[in-house]
């Protein structure tokens, strides 16, 4: 590829959804240098029209030929897309980065969080995946934790925005809660997983399916958290736990974390002050004055929240944790470009 | 007191609140032995008539003199009241079944989950206390594999419906939403916690605080959890730990657990058999036809449901759970009109 002083040509592969138009906001937000950018999706919304920057751009086919001359390609248009469509895009010089489920488990491809382990970019072959949503904020506040003190495990129980199943769902919790105040029957058509058999009402509910049941009666969505976690990590036989649970609110994943440290010294404090200074963290925690993170509060920023922080009480080296981010910014949108600005500031598009 | 052939002086203290309508009704639906029942609250509610059994009853101001003659007197007015009116009741000869935190850490009172403890009802000295609501579905699901296996430790994250927090918190959580849905602006008045400094919004939200918060940094719903699950299971030293949140919906507690236990051969063929034998509790387990519970689905039952099973990846003896059961019937109402039928049955009225 060529690189170009002007700024870089940049496509957003499924430019229409929900994840897709976070991106286009992201890289406005955040001045990315752009020379050109192509808005890419299904056949079906090509010829639409999108403000970029306050002008307009139209939706093009994400076809194999619409990577010709791109930079770097954001993917959110799901994994059997990025399967199909992110090599050809590699063939054509662009640099990938994946936000689908596609290429995170590839021993090839790097999994990012730049905060956590952004040199693993520099291995790249042309992809660089971003990780799921859960994981993302997660590790995230794991990391400074494991830097200072080791990990010797982690337990989370996940509370899940709609949003993190697309468009239709944030619209179906609309709808459906809508008709719930009026008393009307609820016909959930979407969640927990869209084109899975059967389907429960979401809203003023509670859904313990987060994507498909695995073989080992894991969902789909746990067995990422629990993966990915090591990967990113680089902690490959670090014990990790997940139970991955939709809620019926729109934006921002929570999550109730528990981890134990390897090293002795740990306590509230030095966790405190670890948030406190690490990159992408904000530390929200002030018991006696009732604050700490919500889903509400998270929505529309791009850092991860924690709060709620806790020694257990049984185990010397048990700490508990309350974290919180928007599941479509550093969950999805703003991780990805994140990576993008890494990238390009580290010189490592090659 | 006396036996009456015909039934028994019932009272239902706290009975125009979330939990004493439900008690009624409880009442009423297991055709409980009454020959005269007293319903009491504030004096703002007294005169207010309520049909029971299909008869009009007056509620009557909860005074001392109101337990002359009561056999059998529920109680769910807030833990001031009980602390007042409870031991006039005793002195006036009835027994007092107690849905307040006023007297369940107390040495001389049982605390008391019918299928998981009722010989401790034998001890009583008049008030025989019902756990948090919270904590009476998780040792319900506990005792089963504890009597099997034994119990090494145990981990909780709640997901709490706000009836938890009486009928404000339902009405605000049904304003608000409305009121988000119509694009208006949110005013919190009730929760987290009626009378504190702050409120939140429920409304498409999520809160980490239920009740107020401890000088140790966990919030007294969660130190009930701890503690009341070690006294009910007779198990003082089992690690236990909880993080309670609260959520937008209105009816019924989820909680995702996770428990080691002491002896090997536990597998989750033999946990799902466990629970289809524990009597209170419904399996609800099978991912491959998407099949486990929801607060929605558990409304209006009286049962503990057990669902999403699984063995720990790392953890040998280590299992998951996802728990629900309604709130208000066996968490508040269903568990303390049992416990009163526990008391009949076995003639521990004394």
């Amino acid at each position: 590829m060529t690189q170009n002083t002007q700024g870089y040509h940049v496509a957003v592969v499924g430019a229409t959804g929900a994840v897709g138009q976070k991106m286009i906001e992201t890289l406005e937000d955040r001045n990315f240098p752009i020379s050109t950018i192509s808005l890419l999706a299904s056949k079906r919304s090509a010829g639409k029209k999108v403000l970029f920057n306050g002008e307009e751009v139209e939706i093009k086919e994400a076809l194999p030929e619409a990577f010709e001359g791109v930079d770097i390609a954001l993917f959110s248009a799901g994994g059997s897309i990025s399967k199909k469509l992110a090599p050809e895009a590699v063939k054509r010089g662009a640099v990938v980065v994946d936000n689908t489920s596609a290429y995170r488990m590839d021993a090839e491809v790097p999994l990012v969080v730049p905060e956590v382990n952004k040199e693993d970019i520099k291995k790249h072959k042309g992809i660089i995946a971003n990780p799921n949503c859960s994981t993302i904020q997660m590790v995230a506040a794991l990391e400074p934790v494991r830097e200072a003190f080791g990990l010797k495990r982690v337990i989370v129980s996940t509370y899940q925005a709609v949003s993190g199943a697309g468009t239709v769902a944030a619209r179906e919790l609309k709808d459906q809660s809508q008709a719930f105040l009026n008393g009307e029957e609820l016909k959930p058509e979407i969640l927990p997983v869209k084109g899975d058999e059967k389907h429960y009402p979401i809203a003023f509910n509670a859904l313990p399916q987060i994507d498909v049941f695995q073989e080992n009666g894991y969902t789909f969505e746990e067995m990422k958290m629990i993966n990915e976690t090591k990967k990113i990590l680089h902690l490959d036989k670090l014990p990790v736990a997940a139970t991955c649970v939709r809620l019926p609110f729109f934006t921002s994943h929570a999550e109730s974390v528990y981890l134990e440290v390897e090293k002795d010294g740990a306590s509230v404090a030095k966790l405190k002050e670890l948030f406190e200074a690490a990159p992408g963290v904000v530390l929200e925690d002030d018991p006696e004055n009732q604050s700490y993170p919500t889903p509400l509060s998270a929505e529309g920023k791009r850092d991860v929240f924690v709060g709620r922080i806790r020694r257990d009480l049984d185990q010397e080296n048990g700490f508990h944790l309350w974290v919180v981010s928007d599941n479509l910014l550093k969950g999805a949108a703003w991780n990805s470009v994140q990576i993008a600005e890494t990238i390009i500031e580290n010189n490592w598009l090659k």
